[in-house]
């Protein structure tokens, strides 16, 4: 698989990659299980700090996980993934090491114990920030502490869900002035 | 300006055009005054009732209008509307009658007071459901009550923003076993 070098990249612009809401993996640790799930429901909510709601069925073994180890890290897969985001969101971390399933590497973050994934376009390590809406939602709100971003390409492929199966890829990027 | 024919969409459905987060067209009416505001920040919550969870300025008068008349429109815009969507993100309704400036035009919804925007792929007349982060977080929680979605295309060009005045066009749609 490919792998990518990563920078440390300003935590108050993650919007550049997380605002058109791409599939994304959160990897989380409790104890001395880590875990995986595949989320699509979130958005940006602040800049500074940076700040992220993010929606979790509480059904999710990484729902506990997130909500007594207070981390995670949200990972960007690219397009080529594609079939590992969908098998991520259709096994359990109950009965499942999905990083082995998935033939995926668990990578040492520097702000959180929750792992990074190596072969993931970018890392944004979080924090919980507040989990007034996690019990009547399944709502938590994390402020992302630390992020890594692959240096080339500037912009990644990435898949977007759409319910049934279906999933957007990302297209071009264009300057607001140049378009029709 | 091309117009749609559109036709009733299951609420429970909302996920298939805004969990990819395009930007979109809020509107809104309190009292004599009707306005509009771009946003980008917001997700599902939930299929039924069909929640979503909107992040808005507390600096743009939408706000105000929206938190005492407790209704608002989601519209979907199409990538051809890109100049009316940064036009409209970057001028205020204070002084400014939107649909008249960038000659939007304003139909009657059917649960809500708030106008649809005609000219956009489609509608989603929302209520006001949880205001508990309002104030901390500038962020509301409506319930989606209809839904006008065009007949055709199945899937619209949307432009989703990445700040710096970049935008994502979105892609082709696949489904997920028939990616690479």
């Amino acid at each position: 698989m490919k792998t990518y070098y990563k920078k440390d990249f300003p935590v108050s612009e993650a919007r550049r990659y997380l605002e058109p809401t791409p599939a994304v993996l959160l990897s989380s640790l409790y104890e001395d299980k880590q875990n995986i799930m595949t989320m699509g429901w979130y958005t940006i909510l602040e800049f500074t700090p940076s700040l992220i709601g993010c929606l979790m069925s509480s059904g999710n073994p990484s729902f506990e996980m997130i909500a007594r180890s207070k981390e995670c890290v949200i990972n960007i897969p690219t397009a080529d993934m594609i079939k590992k985001i969908t098998g991520i969101g259709n096994c359990s971390g109950a009965d499942t090491d999905k990083f082995e399933k998935f033939s995926l590497t668990a990578q040492a973050a520097s702000e959180v114990k929750a792992p990074l994934i190596k072969e993931c376009y970018a890392n944004f390590e979080c924090r919980l920030y507040d989990k007034t809406l996690r019990d009547k939602y399944d709502f938590f709100i994390f402020e992302i502490v630390k992020a890594h971003v692959a240096v080339s390409p500037k912009y990644p492929e990435t898949v977007h869900y759409r319910g049934d199966s279906i999933f957007m890829v990302s297209g071009k990027n264009v300057k607001e002035y140049s378009a029709k």
